[in-house]
């Protein structure tokens, strides 16, 4: 018997999260001997509790589906929402009957390692109550901080901005060259530094700006900052600096915190913002130089003209991977990314277990980060350079992209 | 006899300033019987004082004058140097010991209405001292307010980031649209509101996100933006509202300083920031909801792959005559551009009295500014869609834009 097929997504929005959605509804549809209906849930497992979900399907018959392709945000809505920890809850019996009422036999949860525990979860409780609806986390966020996986779409799109805009700040910065001035570059990143690593990308040669760069997964230490920006602008007049938001004294207070208080998320995660309006004042106060800080903010994760074609085509491929595995019969399992080569770049999907994944974050190898904390070795270069790759040509109207929306 | 040109850049820098650095070099490479070398001041009039100069016309035997075409910033390096008002100061008597010194016979300067006022002054001290050397003023801004003109270079892709990104951020900010949230982006825009309007252009209907624009040319009351967001959540849940950084009361205080104190930069311009943080704060404080605000920043004027087309080839052209009439025996001039129609698009160049433009102010007309001052009519549409036309194909390595820089 045929059964239908429910896709959410879930946490922060990426420039290919919709490119996810558009592979998976590909093999769907590709897939019609095995699923019937294609549902998509609306603001992921909050919404569809709700009964906040709609049919997918008809988007082959018009241009959206191909426009779904390259929009970036969560075309169906996204949530931060976590389920009870309790599978006994009745939230699970609860929704499992709205599963079972819809038909549904193939569960598909785009996110990161926050939604993998949704899908961990599901697939728990599904083990329990001997249910046979397989439950499958396609990965996503631009942290690139899941682990048992080589990297996770969204991340390149998000470095390929960042590489390309600090290049871009860095000549804006230095038009002024023949005065000094210091320019910081606030890069999204709570508890993991790679994309604020991929600012890396932006040199042309060893010693170009960014000169600094920190992580939050080297102790910051206010005193050797000052000084390395005394020692930087001895060489480059125009210093850029680019640090993640998250960067802490490594005992677990973050910069942004030492003037003020901090907000906790539905995840029990801080809140923060900025760290680079920190520094900014630290440096105008202590060194008394021309210096402004930049937050990449939202648009490092929603900017369609910055889209890489190797993250594109991975997300796209995640999300029929999904479908295959589904169908073949897994559950409870994430997709993964397996590199065999650099150069030239050869990568292979696989699966690994969703409650290895979920709630874990993979942080910069400890020996990627150099010169005690302010620079980033030659193998991050070496590892991100191929998933910045490639432009995607955008459907345009009157010089602007054009996306799709879901109709409200 | 043959003479020495020389040109240069000042004021804040733009995505196409060096695209009419560009089209003068090739002009002037063009008319070899007429100008032998080309010079490039190197951070304007201020490091040509200096004597930091260099010689232009070897960019021709590298690949870097294709290059400069599409690098943002300024390849010449900027400066914000104000001449003295009173023509006899010895400043001018030292300046043009040096022009005559090296054969000076026409002398470019791409700049804003700042940049305008060191062309006035050279051009009618040259009158005063009956020198023959030309001075040309090559428009620059991404601010659009110079007068005379019916738009200037940097504008167009200036709009078209703004454009392009605020739709994207509307995307960004709507995937948790089963709640309520306001965001508020903040635009370059000191006194003229040109850039915040073209905000409207990222709108696909009638009451689409932005729901609201303030323009520094309207005076902004506190209690009727209030109110106006209020009823905007009623209809749209994840409201955007676009601001320039200058809008104020109308009596001369600025949003931003409303809550503190403000600083003055070489020209007597105050020096804005925090129009969004300040609106950010009110909101949380007045309306308790989920609010965040967005600065541009400085990536609005230097973002390489948000290049107009139509802007760069107007650009490039304000460049190559600029030289034709410097040769025909102008001076005292800028280049200006004159519309015939908006459909077809059609703009010829002429020139106007660069004395009648420095200093001066082009506002957006008072009845393009709509529903008491929080929209754009669409009679700025019809003007600005021209502008953002058409795509530039970036010169890219390993997917980052290629760049070229000034050797030091």
């Amino acid at each position: 018997m045929k059964k239908n097929m429910l896709i959410g997504q879930s946490g922060g929005p990426t420039a290919v999260i919709n490119g996810s959605l558009y592979g998976a509804i590909k093999e769907a549809l590709a897939s019609k001997n095995q699923i019937a209906s294609i549902y998509g849930m609306v603001n992921g497992i909050e919404g569809f509790l709700n009964n906040q979900y709609i049919a997918l399907a008809d988007l082959e018959d018009t241009n959206d589906l191909e426009l779904l392709r390259t929009t970036p945000g969560a075309y169906l809505g996204s949530c931060r929402y976590k389920l009870p920890e309790d599978l006994n809850h009745k939230i699970f019996k609860t929704l499992f009957e709205k599963f079972e009422a819809l038909n549904i036999g193939y569960f598909f949860y785009i996110g990161g390692n926050d939604s993998m525990d949704t899908v961990s979860k599901l697939s728990r409780y599904a083990n329990e109550v001997a249910s046979d609806i397989r439950f499958i986390g396609i990965p996503k966020t631009i942290d690139n901080d899941l682990v048992l996986t080589d990297h996770t779409p969204g991340f390149g799109s998000a470095a390929k901005y960042v590489a390309t805009v600090v290049r871009e700040i860095v000549i804006d910065a230095s038009v002024y060259d023949n005065k000094t001035s210091v320019t910081i570059v606030e890069i999204m990143g709570r508890h993991a530094g790679w994309l604020t690593a991929a600012s890396a990308l932006a040199r042309r040669f060893e010693g170009d700006n960014p000169v600094l760069i920190y992580l939050p997964e080297a102790p910051f230490q206010v005193e050797d900052f000052l000084a390395k920006v005394k020692q930087g602008l001895k060489s480059t007049p125009n210093l850029v600096i680019c640090i993640s938001e998250g960067i802490n004294d490594g005992q677990g207070t973050f910069v942004c915190e030492y003037e003020g208080a901090v907000n906790v998320d539905a995840f029990g995660h801080k809140m923060l913002t900025g760290s680079g309006k920190y520094l900014e004042n630290l440096i105008k106060e202590k060194l008394g130089i021309k210096v402004r800080s930049v937050e990449l903010n939202v648009m490092q994760r929603c900017s369609s003209l910055h889209l890489s074609a190797t993250d594109l085509k991975e997300a796209i491929n995640s999300g029929v991977f999904a479908v295959q595995v589904a169908l073949r019969g897994e559950s409870g399992k994430m997709i993964t990314f397996n590199r065999h080569h650099n150069n030239p770049y050869e990568l292979t999907y696989g699966i690994a277990d969703v409650d290895l994944i979920c709630n874990e974050e993979k942080a910069v190898p400890a020996n990627w980060i150099t010169k005690e904390g302010s620079d980033i070795s030659h193998e991050f270069i070496e590892y991100a350079k191929p998933l910045i790759d490639g432009e995607v040509t955008l459907p345009r109207d009157g010089g602007l992209p054009l996306f799709t929306y879901r109709k409200h």
